[in-house]
């Protein structure tokens, strides 16, 4: 992790500046010690706390415009600084100010609330996700101003904290509604992901959208006793596995006609720079996935799989008796939850009509089939490897952590996609935490030299978005 | 129903005698008002006093031998009488003593256990289930001795009544086992099935076996996020839909190799005389089986389905998250509970053997399938259409009723495949209730002239057995 010659100014107020940063109790640690937990009532004051803390951050980090927006739920913190010029891109920062519940509080080894630096290591809950990464761009947006040695920064530069993502960012999409004119920006950061590796710096560029339906059929009316009637029914249970059966072909590729019509498909260059991470695929399987083996569509990598693949999963199944022993009967109902991960330009409506329109033409004769669809799901998003945007956050990577800067995307889908689809610009996923930091988990951890570099990428981004 | 000329000797008996045999409190309604309902523990005494009144009620039919065998549970009742000559033919009679529960009581017309006449119907819990079969043979016997003008029956009578049958026949097996020198015999007679209809009568050749296994599949050793996992690794419901999809072939038959090996192929005579039953699908399915449409194996008609063909039969499945809404999980689990309705000759044990080869040949990689059998299983039987001791049935019953009789089976399976695979002797399921009777339901009833004529057929029988 070296800093390229010519950034010196930058790195030198970053190392200059990183313990009050990241170790100060008006820094990191001292944000660290309010229990900001979203999903737990008991904690709403908490939550309120740490969004008057981090005010007072921004106000003093010389961010002109500051507030607290109140949501339905918990409240957001907005800033606003206008960039020196008039001709300056405009970028929204995102990221969150609420954590996760600790639970089980045991398994830690010091105070989720109470954190403690172990060598090179910062303990502690939000520690990388997400304060740790607000932070860095407070430290690096001084390390900008101090390196150009402008009053201001060379970008317009808006900054939006949640403080609900922890629970499921309920109220974010009617919040980026609400105020779209005054979000309007020409590219959305987020810091709230990791690199691939500690020595492998990445970009996420793409998160995966989501949606979900329950098919639930229906046979005879009611159970039937299989002795009496086995063998001269439709039973519910068997058409609805030959329905899910049926929703993939040999090579693994979902059979709904139509679903990969809008897949944007993986150019040359992408899967080449895929390729180039060091992905174990052996050490995934036994690793994080548990499983005895990897699987999918065949002709695809599993980082392909999982990044730029869309899939129709099995979340659940149920129907007929299933207690101790047997019950010998021809169940009445049988029900399936899917969940569709999506692709783009794959639509969650697109999808679901899809879904809809192949369940009824592969449903047997003497079954009824329902779909519901569950909840309004998730757009993917996907910034393009040429885009202006993400060449400068590229480059500005390159500049903080050294070497060649690969690309990543996320499996799951987050608040994220609402920022793409509703303000409709390119998102840069810009994280600095690391796969091991146990984020949700007990003994949450950021590793400092990852927070120095990141605020160190923070402070070129700027620079290297004004210069597109 | 008429009586033929030549039997006018039986039928007047049974005509002078049937209202004290069937309307008579030391008769079927006296032995009705005591609520032996062998699934409740509470009436545990009332069990015994209905096998104490039929030790009487056979005492007085004239048996020389009566005892009350006690088994681990509740108590069966056996009576014997041999026949007035040396070569005649042994039969074992099996009936049960023991009636259903009467839930819910509010839905019936008069009291369970109050016996009421309705016209020619006699209403009340085990007027036809079975209590007014096992009648029928008192009144028959008798008839037969007043026909022949002897002391004794022309074969050698066993009579076994059990009082567990409405639980199912725990311990009737191991009774069988105990006493299978005692019930040595050349056929046994069960009554307690049903003619096809009031118009049609008929004798039942069979029933189905039955062998029920459940299948667990584990993927990935706990469930995982769809989102960062899916499309990459297992899953254990699609494996398992999968699975289930692949035990049918597209025309209904069952594709576990060997499956269909030692199957007794259907004669074009059963099969000719199946056809002449009066069976009407479209009705059958929206009535009794109140599906949409009928289903199975091709090449076959519904009766032959239910009847003549084995199944694999889901039961039920589950597996992943159920509940409300979606859960964006990869299941760990997924299970299923099948059950199979055997022929002869298939068994149990060569069933399971063979399910449990193929559903390890057909589990996908990464996926760890177990196969568990849920108990013994029973074996199927059947009596061919030219065994001689159903030669003598069929006569009788032409005889007592009139016309042709036609042929049934059963899909489902009792404690009489028990008697066959443990006495190894035909059996000949010889019954005189209707499919409308309301077996097990409120408002049971029976036909008084159907108890008529079926004791005219069962005077007839031990004259035809002895004849053969």
């Amino acid at each position: 992790m070296t800093i390229n010659i010519g950034d010196r100014s930058v790195a030198e107020y970053v190392d200059a500046h990183a313990d009050e940063a990241f170790l100060g109790e008006d820094g990191l640690v001292g944000w660290m010690r309010i229990p900001s937990i979203s999903a737990d009532p008991a904690y709403v004051g908490e939550v309120r706390s740490s969004a008057e803390w981090l005010f007072r951050a921004l106000r003093r980090a010389g961010f002109p415009t500051v507030e607290i927006i109140e949501t339905a739920g918990l409240p957001a913190v907005y800033a606003e600084w206008p960039a020196a010029g008039p001709d300056a891109p405009t970028v929204l920062l995102y990221g969150h100010h609420d954590v996760q519940p600790v639970d089980p509080p045991e398994l830690w080894n010091s105070g989720p609330f109470e954190p403690e630096v172990r060598g090179e290591e910062l303990f502690g809950r939000g520690a990388v996700d997400d304060k740790g990464q607000v932070i860095v761009h407070l430290l690096g947006v001084a390390a900008h101003l101090h390196a150009t040695g402008r009053a201001a920064p060379a970008v317009t530069l808006k900054v939006l904290i949640e403080g609900e993502e922890e629970s499921g960012s309920p109220n974010f999409a009617p919040l980026l509604r609400a105020h779209a004119e005054r979000f309007r920006c020409d590219v959305v950061v987020v810091s709230d992901t990791s690199v691939f590796a500690r020595d492998t710096p990445s970009l996420c560029t793409g998160m995966r959208g989501l949606v979900e339906c329950q098919v639930d059929l229906r046979g005879p009316d009611v159970d039937l006793h299989s002795g009496s009637f086995g063998g001269g029914v439709p039973n519910p249970v068997a058409a609805l596995a030959r329905l899910i059966a049926g929703l993939h072909d040999a090579d693994g590729k979902v059979t709904i006609p139509g679903f990969y019509d809008r897949v944007v498909t993986l150019s040359d260059r992408e899967r080449a720079l895929f390729a180039k991470l060091p992905f174990d695929t052996d050490a995934w399987v036994r690793g994080p996935a548990r499983s005895l083996a990897a699987a999918g569509e065949a002709g695809f990598t599993t980082p392909e799989r999982l990044w730029a693949r869309p899939t129709a999963e099995l979340n659940g199944v149920w129907g007929g008796y299933s207690g101790p022993g047997g019950k010998t009967i021809i169940p009445s109902e049988a029900h399936a939850k899917f969940s569709f991960r999506l692709v783009v330009d794959q639509t969650p409506d697109e999808v679901v009509d899809a879904f809809r329109a192949w369940v009824e033409a592969h449903t047997e004769p003497g079954i009824v089939a329902t779909v519901h669809r569950n909840g309004p799901g998730v757009r993917p998003c996907l910034t393009p490897l040429d885009d202006p945007a993400l060449q400068a956050a590229t480059r500005a990577m390159e500049r903080a952590f050294g070497g060649e800067i690969l690309y990543t995307r996320e499996g799951g889908s987050g608040p994220e996609a609402d920022l793409a689809s509703i303000l409709r610009v390119p998102v840069i996923f810009m994280g600095f935490g690391l796969p091991d930091d146990r984020i949700h988990a007990p003994n949450e951890r950021v590793v400092l030299p990852m927070l120095r570099a990141g605020a160190k990428a923070a402070a070129y981004l700027w620079e290297e978005l004004a210069r597109r």
